[in-house]
């Protein structure tokens, strides 16, 4: 029996979230393999996961643009996305993009001003904002008949935030919002709150706060609703937090783990402003530090923009390490993987994971996919094999479940 | 209270011995970190370990040369082995200089061959060989009053071998050893042999064969012995096995991937040597198909003798790969390790864990130390994360058994 | 004043030669910058050299293919030659297709072999194989009414050849010929005495021996034909032969260069035969010895064929040398270029350089071109810049003449 | 006949300095081999250099520091300067080190402020600083009967200082001094001054400002002195200044040059400073934009401390470059050298030459000497080849007028 599962990306003719729509369409034309995604794997075969044929894209997006535009452009930039997969996919892209709407921008920073210089929102109060994002969501929800929505946020980073004290319970939280206290509310954070109020399962991929606060956790559960974010772990801290616990486990002590980082696209423009720089750097770097548990460690994280990468990001990581009779010994890497085509296969896994936990009655945030993320909201462990053998243990114990309602 | 526990070295002042030797000394002397030792991490903690002032050191040795010549060699190749640790350790190692004696060669190759050309044991049969061994071994443990014997093989590669069929059972094994058929049998599994029939158990860090066949499995449970091998996991096929299963859990399609080692010491040497260059590589690449259970991967491992390196072994892996929209990708990684003073720690942790298993009543192959090692023998898993936890499953096991004996 | 010049090439839709043709073509239709390009820099300006609209391409290859389908194939393994310039030029390339006849591959090797398993030619003599190569160079003129012929070999590489002595005179050479001792003849030794028998300039960018030897030079010479060689120097060795000097004039002493190259174009299939590969690796590892000057210094060269790569040469060069106080230093390079948009436009540049000499009636071996080639015929120079700055005082000297015959 | 030559090194205990001092030593005392030193290419043969057994060493250093704790500090720091180098210098550093005294840091910047926090010379007019250099270059002078002086500056680098206009013309420029208008001046300045009125020919190289200014080449001609600097080029800077050319000549259009430059000596925690590192920087980068001349070119040099590296400058430097048909291709390096011991034989180079120069009676600027820096004072070429061609034709020119007036 087949449903009808809108997904509603915020940023949605961003770089991942045009590869995420180009990609499944991609896959039910056939013409791209399934490499990249780790829900193709044997493991989650019997989950009956989502398929990417009851997938319906919408989304919010400041820029004029459309999936179209945006799909020639990055296959223009980046050699991704051949010819004969533009082809395939172009009526389906066509068709999706009626479905954009322009979104809000409140406090996310002079990076992305600088794009959307005069958004409509400034005369809408905080909980105005809100109202409005709800309509767009219900809307969409109508127009296409749709058995359930997911929301995704996928826009540039925020400036770092720290989320102030009244964050923490549900009731000062929503005071501050009633208050209009608009220098306090990140846009993600409306767009988090608007897809809870919604019953809309919400993905944060990206570096921004979203629903990595216990308040907003508190009223996801209420609402019935998953979520999970933030930072989605593509490259070099993929890298990272698989080989930092290699060499936790044979003792030997990094003392200094340098991570160069290189890109050219929209993401690396905006990361060419201070703040927003920052807050990416932070979150690569803390996983780092958290793994290791070495206050010595001299660690340092840079994102350079360097146009002509576009959205191939290159990472050069050295690795400076004390072995046994305390030699010194050097580890380096160097990473150059296309940004958007390693983050988007995994946006459309946690579309399928949160679907399939909420259709499973859970709520609040899921903690078994902190695999995919730099900073995953609660985590205890950011060593990469443990977030995934835990993402295999909770699959199992479903498979196993099914199996069992089976007979 | 103190035991007494003889460590017997074959291949006792190879570059890896040396290193284990003079480490074991400097740490006694407190004048190096303990870096580089799994068993000094938390978890090993309560396991009352063997300790390194309770280890009496000889060995098997077919050069003309000791401890101290090997270590001072060494230091001045490799800018390792500081002067100050030098001076700490020169007398303990004169002291174990003591305790060296000439080995046995058959069948280690030209490489072997060309620094040992006229070994006298070619007028011994088989068996004659392995009771000159379990003489020698004997002596060490009168001479010194020991609590305990362990062996250790550290000798060069012996050329790739295949054991016959008749190596599956003890009875077919030992009636090729009695019918003296001397092209059936390498060194190794001399050595294996007469440590097993010694009571001593038996650690084989090379690629040598060692006691890695079902009949030698089955002869240490007989004489209640523990053991355990094969090839060291030191540096480029670690990285490998950590590497390999972010591919797979990510379903990153692994193309090609191509090693290049370089390394300038006596066991680069060795390898230069087509036969054993050849087991080298073999179970290097062994690994790492196994977790990538792709055949259509490329790959390719190559060791080359570059003499201006000395012990400071450098490969470089390129990984190609395909990502989501079957965009190709590339990881490069650079590995500039000393592989004595990667090895060592290693050696003595295997020491600790082998004489730990015996005096708890274990016998035959040691399953739980598979992270060790490139080619663990029996193993079933290759990647290094899932070893090592098994490893730490074990640790917790006993930690947990003698909490409770305590109570 | 337009001339028409033919230019013929043997091996003419390879990955160079289909680069080479529709780079010139792309040239024509204005869609490419002209990067790459050695004689569009300032220093070419005022020589008049023959302009890519005079040239028509024709050439003998092997195997059932055009430039159409050369190209298409080109573009769709390497991502290079867009879609944009596919379309400029695809009329050009039917058009030119016309003039592509089955060539000769005597003694070519296993590689070109396995390609070519049945070749026609086996019935002819050397000398009738020749007179079949100057028939279709003939009709390839006639044909157009073209003015001038030029021919370029462009094949895969011949395993190593040394040159007979009887190749030191025109008339023992040639009396071998007459005795038809196919056994001396590779296929690049006909192609050569074909052109200048027909007073065509020849240009040879490959490692075969094509007319690099005396006789042949000497042949040239009473032809009035100017003629070019060999092994283009386009990546490694290009960086090789810059970086050797540098060591050198700064005293820094090399005590290794390992040197380790991947590619996966029908080149590197070839060369995965072990006589074409030996022949490559002479070239490259020649230069540096020469330039670094030190029987001590470990140089190594590897080629491995590497399908992923497709014409996506990867290299990795690792240079271990001594500093001041004996202090050991390293560097290392990437190189990721491909391999036929880096030496293509050598070859346009040769064929037109080519062109210059003959219209300056300069004939025998073009010694300025030097920079161009990785075993430049009678080189008495390998570095880079010095070789480099012979062809720039070439240059000034000819168009110093020039301004003084307008004046 | 035997000359005494006085070496008077500013900043003479910092590294490159203590090697330089410790290098002579044991170039005299035969212990190390003359690799890195440029001076002893069979080039410059025949020109009867100063000697090493000539040299007499002193120097201004403001920590309370002498020559062998300095040399014992970098062995222990670097591996570098060997126990045997070390024994057979000692006694002569000890000897020099009596020659030591504190010097001025006026203008210094922070960094070396944290070093030297409450220097004396508060008390002094900027005339008075000047005499009392002067004064200890005379009392160096007359206590060891020396023939003659040479001044060398090595000290941190000082804060980006862009001269004023005064600094045009010499008395504007003395008008400056005189009115101590400290503000104007830092402490390279001073020194250049001193050294210039006390006959001594002045070598600069650091990225101080040093006497790279008119006014002091002018003085430094009334006076008959030569002078040369600035900034010295080690690693990076000359591999960009030998590969750039290389993209030129080959019509390579460089997109991107993105330099990743790590260390951990002092001259690395100075370079934390960000007015110390933006100067050091801009001469990086000058350099590159001069050769490649291309606006377009983004280009980027950052320099990190590192601790662990301690003089092991480790740089990655990423080219992005096009090539024909418009394929973007790739090279890396990364550079892995011990800053003080590249740099040293250089000083010693200049020592040798600055001191040639003057003995030829020449005074100025010493423009043949351009390959030896990354900012040479009046440059027109900063290709690395084209400026080493200029010295050797400058030594070719000095041998033939010798061996002339043997004659």
């Amino acid at each position: 029996m087949s449903r009808k599962v809108g997904v509603w990306i915020v940023g949605a003719c961003g770089s991942v979230a045009t590869c995420a729509v180009t990609g499944a369409e991609a896959l039910k034309a056939g013409v791209i393999p399934t490499s990249g995604l780790v829900t193709e794997l044997s493991d989650f075969k019997d989950l009956d996961l989502l398929r990417f044929d009851e997938m319906i894209f919408g989304g919010h997006e400041i820029r004029k643009v459309d999936w179209v535009a945006a799909a020639e452009e990055f296959a223009r930039d980046n050699g991704v996305i051949s010819p004969q997969i533009l082809e395939a996919v172009r009526p389906a892209l066509q068709r999706h993009s009626k479905n954009l709407r322009p979104g809000v921008t409140l406090n996310s920073g002079k990076g992305v001003a600088s794009i959307a210089p005069d958004a409509a929102e400034r005369a809408l109060t905080l909980r105005g904002m809100v109202d409005q994002i709800k309509k767009d969501l219900a809307e969409f929800k109508a127009n296409h008949s749709l058995d359930q929505l997911i929301v995704v946020h996928l826009t540039s980073a925020e400036p770092h935030f720290v989320p102030p004290r009244e964050f923490h319970y549900v009731e000062s939280f929503l005071a501050l919002l009633e208050a209009d206290r608009r220098d306090l509310f990140p846009a993600s954070v409306l767009y988090a709150l608007a897809a809870v109020e919604s019953g809309a399962p919400y993905v944060n991929f990206t570096t921004c706060i979203g629903s990595s606060f216990p308040a907003m956790d508190e009223l996801a559960r209420r609402h019935g609703v998953p979520h999970v974010g933030r930072d989605g772990k593509t490259g070099e801290t993929l890298m990272k937090t698989t080989l930092a616990p290699m060499f936790v486990a044979r003792n030997l002590k990094v003392m200094s783990w340098e991570g160069y980082n290189m890109l050219g696209n929209r993401d690396g423009k905006v990361l060419d402003a201070p703040d927003a720089n920052q807050a990416k750097c932070k979150d690569k770097d803390n996983c780092l530090r958290d793994i290791l548990g070495d206050d010595e460690t001299h660690s340092r994280v840079r994102i350079d923009y360097v146009p002509s990468l576009g959205d191939w990001k290159t990472a050069w990581d050295f690795i400076h390490f004390t072995g046994f009779l305390g030699t010194k010994m050097i580890l380096q890497f160097i990473w150059q993987g296309c940004d958007s085509a390693l983050a988007s296969p995994l946006v459309l896994d946690l579309i399928r994971m949160a679907d399939f936990a909420h259709r499973s009655n859970e709520s609040g945030n899921l903690r078994h996919l902190a695999c995919f993320f730099k900073a995953p909201y609660e985590a205890e462990e950011h060593g990469f094999f443990r977030q995934n053998e835990a993402l295999l243990e909770y699959v199992a114990a479903h498979r196993k479940a099914r199996v069992g309602a089976r007979v």
